[in-house]
């Protein structure tokens, strides 16, 4: 009865079961366990020299929020809508003493004190009720960095040490460009969750197939080479070390890492010698989109942006057609593509996928930590604690002698 | 262990509860408490000179709707799917009779009556069941008021006295733009739940803030001396006086009318004495969208738009760029920036807020009232009773004597 | 009490009851009852000569695929995210065996049985496990069908018989444009529910007041002829017949038919002598979406697209302006009015919507009898099955003799 076909009518697509994101690992906002794991971190928000006498919206971790700087300096993170009867905080206007509120002139400081009522007879117990919602908020490095969580397990700041000291001809570059996930500096928002893009750190075999064998050299064409690969847990995150012989016999090993809470340090991808010089957050704006803010130590006279990728094509991203996109697809294609949110219950997890495995159990086990009253990896309350390591870097066998892996 | 910080972490932003609007007050939809208080008025629709030949799609009270007047100039309101198999009545076509569907022909007078069914051998019987679904309306002052409650309870479309007994020299001026609350003739269609602007009204001080001294002056630069302010009921809503001794010394009384169901009466805003000659109503189009029409009585000569404000800018609000209202935000800015519907539940309202506390509590009588089979204030039925006075406008005590209060 | 009024206060609008559309034979989802019955039939999904080297998304009874061919020219129809990872198969590039993932290069087949891992040491048996979710297609008429129901209940392809034995000098025309439904060659995607496309065709009534009495004559003047129609279930479907006496007094049958699944054939509007040579799909994309797809038996020199109907204002519906639509609307402003699925709750059905109910209730059967565990007609097992006759087309009685209806 039925009908000669070359198909035997297995593994069909028909009635298959409807799958699911795994939310534990992925949301962020208030009051979810990766949510709650998040706010125990430092996130950096903007760049610190972005932020002049206009107010900024932001989104983070779900929150929409407006960050500000008062005209003696201080950053200010409150919530967006006047604790009075909800006018945006975006429209108010900076003074020495804070941020003055558009609607009624309420006068607010950078932790959300009410400091004058124009319209009102003064009523310093009622105005002490009046407090604006806020959230600490540090600089570093360039960047503004914003603490969402629980006051009483307030971390300190981490300083990490590639970016400490920095030498008299050197300099730090902070950019909020999308350069890290296949875009440019025409996009910061990155329409996808974060962990999307921080796994893809832990994943050395799909640059040998996607950023090379596929859409021609993104990086460097030794990358080609399939790697031996090993992973291991460090004390702030993982790491992977991808060995590779190069065409001219050299032996190498490339190191990258990635550190709670969402921090990776890759090498560069030119596959020269030598440490990592640049770390970067990947920055949870909410479910289903994220920012990344990198450091890089530059040379003083530096100036521009420290593009880390070759287009194939070139031409920067932002210009290229969806047929070019299409022939030499990158990261932003291939993880966008995954979906907002992508379906964990649909995977096939390989061998391949090692790294990928040992970062989710990671992330997991500090979900899980957090729950039980503990602190996250990374967090520390001690000043006396030094700047922390990495060890991200390609080291080449016959120059490890002066560059230590 | 704490980090030496000059925050001290209290008042913080994080693990705050979520905080709701008011859906009593706000939500107009058919059956929603606060939608049958709005259904128990007349509530104008359109300018009458806009009803061509051409039936409009107009949206109140949360209801899609066509509007249309046929060739003998009757105004009808019907729902906007022909009632035989759901063709746009948008694309009928107007006739003597009434409105012609253009799927099957089927005609409706402005009472949704069927008259004719060209493609069936005509049953009156039938036709009598095809009734299509119909609001009446009313045509006063150049605007189409509609009525969308049970028909039991449909009151008399009242009269306003500052509008009836127009001097031959004089004229009413209609107008549906936005700039009542900040907008301008570019855009009728306000984004936010109609009571923010009404409300709005009811708060003397804003002005003073937002209009005078934080934006510049939008409105009379003598809007910065902060009045004092008398709040009181009125027959048909609420009122506040507000007080200011001038730079010149002169002494006057600003008076302000809301009158139900969402109506008010502003005087002049560059504070010429006299009655306030412009009277305008707040539709609600659904719960995250409003309308405004005013009438104005001018001088029969007037020849534009009767535009209340003077920009801060010397810009018209649709050419400022979003840089330009950030620096001089208005009634616009503020009230988006509250949100579709502001979040009454994180509000601290202060003693300037009376006359928003008194107008939520009036329009929570009215709803209640409603609510227990009663008739709100400001309905009739009896074509003996005057037309309705109202009383706003800026009175100088040098001059009371021929104005009067 | 009440006030005078030409309104008697009865039909009111007030407090209809909210009405819906009717879920069980408009909704196409995997899993629905309608649904399952599409999926017992073979779909056009594109047109063949569009499938080159590059992957198309697409989307057909509300699933996501992703359709390819292979460099030996087989296609393929797969789900769209690879099931190692979930990178997006779009962006995958085609072999001679089928197609790579841009991610991890895995390599599937038309069947989606996964040939290559080169990450992984190679496993069979976990390839095995890892086979794309995948639909069988077959290709003829220049049309790709997809068949996404249960592989134990897949029919074969049907041949048509207006298609078949394709004469040296003529050939088949296949067209995705949305003409058939009043739109033109620059919009495929038909932006509301299958059903009131096919329905409309068992309706033929509207062609006397919409395409002619309402609109001015978009097909033929003589369509203004109100006329007798029988309507009668077909082996696959059903049909009219429309008897006109024309103005030169000949009379004249126009044979209308749709056939199971979503297929029509309607003679030539220009209401010339003979059969119908087109035949099209309807084709649901989801709930509120289905694209059009047409075969026409042409002239072997014919270089073009068989355009069915003459536009009134002799402009091309896209270049129409929304004024010129409201003068003349068609199909699709009829349609898309009706909304993305129509609330048949609200109909008031009469006697000239005979077709329309027939069509539903066969509709109805087909639904229950797949739901039954039975075949819906029009699906076959047998390759002896001869190609299906269908009938349609415009029948003048003095040429009966040598045209047969």
């Amino acid at each position: 009865m039925a009908p000669a076909s070359r198909d035997d009518g297995t593994g069909g697509a028909y009635a298959r079961a409807p799958r699911a994101h795994d939310a534990e690992i992925t949301e962020v906002g208030p009051g979810t366990p990766c949510g709650e794991l998040m706010r125990r971190y430092r996130h950096p928000v903007e760049k610190s020299e972005r932020l002049g006498i206009k107010p900024m919206n932001i989104r983070v971790l779900g929150e929409d929020l407006v960050l500000f700087r008062d005209l003696k300096g201080r950053a200010g993170l409150i919530t967006p809508r006047c604790i009075h009867r909800g006018a945006p905080m975006y429209y108010a206007k900076v003074e020495d003493a804070g941020i003055r509120c558009p609607y009624h002139g309420w006068l607010f400081d950078t932790e959300g004190k009410c400091l004058d009522q124009p319209c009102e007879t003064d009523r310093p117990e009622f105005r002490a009720r009046c407090r604006q919602p806020w959230y600490p908020v540090e600089e570093r490095y360039g960047l503004v960095f914003a603490y969402l969580g629980p006051p009483a397990k307030k971390p300190l700041l981490p300083r990490w040490a590639p970016f400490e000291d920095i030498a008299p001809d050197q300099k730090i570059v902070t950019d909020a460009a999308s350069f890290s996930v296949g875009g440019d500096d025409t996009e910061e928002l990155i329409p996808w969750n974060w962990l999307q893009d921080w796994e893809n750190t832990m994943d050395p075999f799909h640059v040998v197939i996607l950023h090379t064998s596929f859409s021609g050299p993104q990086f460097n064409p030794e990358m080609a080479v399939m790697p031996n690969v090993d992973w291991a847990v460090t004390p702030l995150g993982m790491q992977y070390s991808a060995y590779r012989r190069m065409t001219d016999g050299e032996e190498m090993v490339g190191v990258t890492h990635v550190m709670f809470s969402s921090l990776r340090s890759v090498p560069i991808v030119q596959l020269s010698h030598g440490v990592a010089e640049s770390m970067g957050w990947l920055v949870p704006v909410d479910d289903t989109h994220h920012r990344t803010f990198h450091i890089t130590r530059m040379p003083e006279d530096f100036d521009g942006v420290p593009l880390v990728t070759a287009p194939v094509l070139e031409k920067k991203w932002s210009d290229m057609t969806e047929d070019e996109r299409w022939r030499a697809p990158g990261d932003w294609e291939i993880q966008m593509g995954q979906g907002p949110i992508t379906l964990h219950g649909e995977e096939r997890l390989a061998a391949s996928d090692r790294g990928v495995v040992m970062l989710r159990r990671l992330l997991r086990e500090q979900i899980e930590l957090v729950r039980e009253g503990g602190d996250p990896i990374g967090v520390h309350f001690d000043p006396s604690v030094p700047a922390y390591h990495i060890g991200a870097g390609n080291f080449y066998r016959d120059r490890m002698a002066t560059a230590g892996a």
